[in-house]
C-alpha cells in the first residue's frame, strides 16, 4: 500500500471523504453544471483584457483590500434589478459564493455552533459546515420539495440552529421559495437564539419572481448571497458577494483573509458589469429555453419539478443513475445529485437542449417499448 | 449606539477585533508590504492581457478545478530553483498563501487541535489559526530573533502542537532558519505526535541560502509554502502555493473550495512564469539594495537583524511608534508590525531606499543633537 490521505494527521472527520465535485467529462453536450452555455460576448472579452491589461500594470502592488470599486457597481446593480437600495456599505464581494458562505460560517459558525439548510439543496452549505467546524442540521423538504413552513419552524425550534440557509431557487431542484416562508423562518430563528437566515439567490435572475433583497429592511441578521457565475456567464471568474447590514459586511472583515480578491478578479468583474445589459439578454434567452425544457419534458412523460432556475429537475427514475448513464451515452451530461428518483440538467443553447431532449425521447421510446 | 459588529451574533472570540491589516496610506514612498517596486515588464503585462483574453472566451465555464497547467509549470520553476525534483503531483495552488495556510490549517488543524509558531513571525498564521478554530500556541524566539532549538523542542514536547510552522526567512525579522533547525523541530514534533511541519518560504527568492524543498524528500508531513507575491512581483495577483508529498495535495483537496482559483488568475499566474528569468533578475537588483539598506543602516548607527529577505528590521527605539509616525511625516511609509523597539522596512527601488536612508539619517541626527 502506498502512503495516501489516511496515513496523515488529517481531521477524523475527513477521513474517508472524497473531494466535492461534478465528474469533469469530455463530453459533446455538457448540461451538467448550470453553467450559462453562452459565451461572453467579444467587446466584453475586449474590456476584460484591457481591464486586466491596467490592472497588470500595477499588480506588484497589492489590490484593494476593500474592492471598494467593485462593491460599490455590485451594489448598484442590486438597486437596479433588487427591487431595494443597496450600497457599498451593504455589500461584501469573495471568491465565489462558496467563499461568501465560508466567511459567513467563520463569522456566525464554527465549533461548537449549528447550521441548518432544508435539504435536499446546495450541497457545498453542508460541505462547508464541514470545513469550518459548524454542525451541520439536516432539515426537511416536503414530497414535492418546498419547505413546509411547520415543520421549518419546528426543526429550527428543536435544534437551535446559530445560521439558517435558504435557497431560492433551490438547487438542485429548481423552486423557488415564497418571500412569507423565508420571513416565517427569519422570525422562528429568532424565537430561538439570535441567529443569522442566509437566503442564497445564486439562480435568482432566472426566476419569475422577485428578489427577497427588500427583506433586508429592518432585518439586520438576513444576509442575501449572490454570484457571478450563472447569469453574469461568468462561472469562471468566481466572484461572489453578498448584501446585508453594514455590521455584517464589518463582521465577515474579521475572517476574511486579508486581500482575498486579487486585482484582476477585481478588474475582470467590473467589466463584466460594464455589460449588465447585454448579459441579462442571455438571461431572457435561458429563461425561456428553460421554460420549453418544462414543457417538453412533461409532453415526453416525465415529471418535471417547477423551475425558476437555469436548470430543470426531471424524474423519476426507479434507478437514477443508470439512466444518467444512458443520457451520457447519448452525448449528453447531465447531473446525479443524489436525489432518489432524479436528474438535473442545466439550461443550455437550443441547440444542447434539442440534443438533450432527443435523447431523453428515444430513452422513454424504449422503456415503453 | 448604532447597531454594530457585537449586536450580531458573531462568535465570542471575534467580539472587540478589528480586520488585519496594514493601514493603506497616500504616501509617496510605500515601503511597508513587502512589495516587489518593480511593475511588471510591458512584454509581461502584454502576455497577460492576451491570456486572459483567451480564458475570458471560455469564462463561462468553471475553470480547471485542479488547475493541472499552473501546477504543472510551478513544479517546473520548484524543480529548476530549489534543488530537488517536484511533480505537478507535489504541488497545489490557491488564492495566496494565505489561503494554502487556511486549508492546511481546516486539515490538520481546527477544532480541538493545536498550531505552534516562534513569534514574532507572520502574524497571519496566529490569526488563520484563529479563524479555522485551532488553537494557537507562541512559541519562543531568542533575544537575537533566531530560534533557539533546545526551547522551541521543549516547547513542542510540552504542547504536542499538530502544526508547527517556520517561517524561513521569517517575518518581520528577515532572518533565514537553519536547515538543521527545521530538521530538529520536525524530529521533535514527530516524536510529540504525528504532526505538520509548514515551512513558509515566501521570501525564500531573496535568501543568501538554500530553499529547504530538498528536506521533502522522505517527510510526508513536511510542507513547503511559496508565493507568487515577492519574487514574481505580484502581490495583485493573489497566488500562492504549497510543495509536498502527493497525500497532502490530496489531502487538502478535502477542504479547498470547489474551483477556488478562477480562470484569470490561472491565466495571469501562467503568464508571469513564462518569464521567470526577467523576474528573477529584478529579484538579484532587490538583494543588492536590501544589503546596502543592511549597510546603510548599520553604518548610521541603527540595529539591524540579518536580512535573507526583501526588507529589513532596525531599531532600537524607545518608542518605534513614535519614531514610525515621525518617518511617515518624511514621506516614507514603513511598518510597525507590533515588535518592541523595531521597526521594518522594505526593499524598495534604488531612489525610495535613498529617500528612506535620508530620512532616518535625519532622525538619527536629530536624535544626536
Amino acid at each position: 500500500m502506498s502512503f495516501g490521505i489516511d496515513d496523515l494527521p488529517v481531521r477524523d472527520e475527513l477521513r474517508g471523504k472524497s473531494p466535492y465535485g461534478a465528474p469533469q467529462l469530455d463530453v459533446p453536450v455538457r448540461l451538467n453544471t448550470n453553467e450559462n452555455p453562452y459565451p461572453l460576448p467579444e467587446p466584453l472579452v475586449e474590456r476584460i483584457a484591457e481591464r486586466v491589461r491596467e490592472a497588470a500594470r500595477n499588480l506588484n502592488r497589492y489590490p484593494d483590500r476593500d474592492a471598494v470599486e467593485l462593491r460599490t457597481r455590485l451594489a448598484e446593480y442590486l438597486t437596479k434589478t433588487g427591487g431595494h437600495r443597496v450600497g457599498v456599505e451593504n455589500v461584501w464581494a469573495a471568491n465565489g459564493s462558496n467563499e461568501i458562505i465560508q466567511q459567513l460560517l467563520q463569522t456566525f459558525g464554527g465549533p461548537g455552533r449549528t447550521a441548518i439548510g432544508f435539504e435536499p439543496s446546495y450541497s457545498m452549505h453542508a460541505l462547508i459546515a464541514r470545513g469550518t467546524g459548524t454542525g451541520w442540521i439536516s432539515g426537511p423538504r416536503g414530497e414535492d420539495f418546498t419547505i413546509d413552513v411547520g415543520a421549518a419552524e419546528q426543526a429550527i425550534a428543536e435544534h437551535r440552529p446559530d445560521v439558517v440557509f435558504v435557497t431560492t431557487p433551490n438547487n438542485p431542484t429548481g423552486n423557488a421559495v415564497p418571500a412569507q416562508t423565508v420571513l416565517a423562518l427569519y422570525e422562528a430563528a429568532q424565537a430561538a437564539r439570535p441567529s443569522m437566515v442566509v437566503v442564497d439567490e445564486a439562480y435568482i435572475e432566472f426566476s419569475h419572481g422577485d428578489s427577497l433583497l427588500p427583506l433586508l429592511e429592518g432585518r439586520p441578521n438576513l444576509v442575501v448571497s449572490r454570484t457571478m457565475s450563472k447569469a453574469f456567464g461568468a462561472a469562471g471568474l468566481r466572484l461572489g458577494y453578498l448584501a446585508a447590514h453594514p455590521a455584517v459586511v464589518d463582521a465577515v472583515q474579521l475572517v476574511r483573509l486579508p486581500y482575498h480578491l486579487s486585482a484582476v478578479t477585481q478588474a475582470t468583474a467590473l467589466a463584466a458589469l460594464e455589460h449588465t445589459d447585454t448579459l441579462l439578454k442571455y438571461v431572457e434567452q435561458l429563461k425561456s429555453e428553460r421554460d420549453r425544457l418544462v414543457a417538453e419534458l412533461t409532453a415526453i412523460g416525465y415529471d418535471v419539478t417547477t423551475s425558476d432556475a437555469n436548470f430543470v429537475q426531471f424524474g423519476r427514475f426507479e434507478d437514477a443513475h443508470a439512466t444518467w448513464r444512458k443520457i451520457l451515452d447519448r452525448g449528453v451530461l447531465v447531473r446525479d445529485n443524489g436525489v432518489p428518483g432524479w436528474l438535473r440538467v442545466t439550461a443550455g443553447t437550443p441547440d444542447e437542449n434539442d440534443a438533450f431532449l432527443d435523447a431523453v425521447r428515444e430513452l422513454k421510446k424504449e422503456q415503453s417499448a
